[in-house]
């Protein structure tokens, strides 16, 4: 599958991670950020890079719908404030106990474990003060859609799951629920928090809403796949990870063929899903969808 | 100091905390709890009881400013589902780890480490999306307070002070500054709450705020006096326990003279606040301010 015509992913990519960037630097100025040494913590863990992609995806479903920029700022620093926080607490010790984190020391291991329960209690009570301060006249709908995806009916119990599955037997749709949850959940907000900046109709929010599922879960086997036929450029982590820590993975339930096929199957959804809201067929959520596809997994 | 004429203060206690338990009670009833397990842990230590403080106090500044129940409601649930999120990280091993609270083992004794910090970031998150889904048309002010007051500028912050100060001199700006954001930014939040859940002007939420953060900082300077003179059952927890753990307290940077004079001094502003905000000098707000003076410090 070839990205569409019209849409070079790496340009979209490249200006999508320059803006969050930039939203991400003016926030951090006008936040909220503590006494003494707490701020230099609360900074690191934001600072280590990556995608940025589900700031990226406010940003483009609010386009998509006809929102601009300044729109989808709020939600899209937010969320990554959020994930930010999810990354240092999964981190911790009594988590998954890791020491590094796209090849830089994990925030507890640089500031100690107190400081790391700390910097994600603080990023994620940031992200909600962000969001409540500079949503405009969405915003409670906002903090709502966010939170609801975060918490223990999302993110937060599909960790809970995870770790609970450790060493277990789990299901297919076991493992599907945690990726439902612990992955699909949060890009599936982002995607309705840029249809909401944009005031898009009911419709819309919900065809983005499914659009961002669908992703996430895409996104999810094709990661599954990487683990077992990745490189580590390619995955951002040690490949081999997950079964080496006998983690449950799509892989591990239904072979590598099996994964792909439901990597293809999710990204289907996804691209009708991109119809059903209205996107353009020839931007750059078919592109991104495409990208993820070609990833060489 | 006896308590004004006119209100009797463990009646309203009592009226106070049966409505707190009410809302608590069908709030979670409406929540987004998880899977599996999840749910138990989240409502473990919501359930420890307490004198719910925070959600009483958000009842009392709505109805003094003229508000109703109702509208004081999903705030009130909010903040107590905050201020339990923040019990449950503090008794982390890595932050102040205490196997007990209120004579009952702290959930993650029960639960374990992980479900542990899962529960805490759960409830802090549910109080968001509760507070955002509820709180009528000054719901995203309301999240905005909610959030500065609990973030790193506030609690957040206190905590990381607190922990960062044990072993140290810490000067008497530096425990004020530790109590102020520990303490007293919550229990300003609950004033602040009410007064906006009543849709009081401005002039009056900013005089509840006032007599919050007055109430909170005698609280503080009253618990650190009864740490070093009260009985178990008057405090809550094991006196002595400050001393034993080299904490920085009023009584040991003021002496306890000091300390009761500054739990006076605030107790005065408290007042004084009060009757700006318009409360009635008669009633509940006068009655807890006495009450607390009255405690056997």
């Amino acid at each position: 599958m070839e990205p569409p015509q019209g849409m070079e992913i790496e340009a979209w990519f490249q200006a999508s991670l320059a803006w969050a960037e930039a939203q991400l630097a003016l926030a951090w100025k006008a936040s909220s950020r503590g006494p003494s040494a707490l701020p230099e913590a609360l900074r690191y863990p934001i600072d280590s890079g990556g995608k940025r992609l589900r700031p990226c995806l406010v940003r483009l479903v609010c386009l998509e719908c006809g929102g601009s920029e300044d729109q989808a700022a709020a939600p899209a620093v937010a969320i990554e404030w959020l994930h930010t926080y999810s990354l240092v607490h999964d981190d911790l010790p009594c988590m998954d106990d890791d020491d590094l984190r796209r090849g830089r020391a994990t925030t507890h291991r640089v500031f100690g474990e107190a400081t790391g329960v700390l910097v994600g209690d603080g990023l994620l009570t940031m992200a909600f003060e962000h969001l409540a301060t500079h949503g405009g006249p969405q915003a409670s709908a906002m903090v709502a859609v966010l939170a609801r995806a975060a918490g223990p009916a999302g993110m937060v119990g599909g960790q809970y799951l995870d770790l609970a599955s450790e060493g277990q037997a789990v299901s297919l749709d076991g493992i599907r629920e945690i990726h439902r949850l612990k992955t699909a959940a949060l890009i599936a907000a982002a995607c309705e928090l840029g249809a909401l900046a944009a005031r898009a109709p009911a419709k819309v929010q919900q065809a983005a809403g499914r659009f961002g599922w669908a992703l996430g879960l895409c996104f999810q086997a094709v990661d599954d796949c990487l683990d077992v036929t990745g490189e580590a450029a390619e995955l951002g982590k040690t490949p081999g990870k997950d079964a080496a820590t006998d983690k449950a993975t799509l892989v591990r339930a239904l072979g590598l063929h099996g994964a792909r096929a439901e990597a293809e199957e999710r990204a289907a959804e996804a691209l009708e899903a991109a119809g059903q809201a209205g996107f353009d067929p020839n931007g750059p959520a078919s592109a991104l969808v495409a990208w993820l596809l070609a990833r060489r997994f």
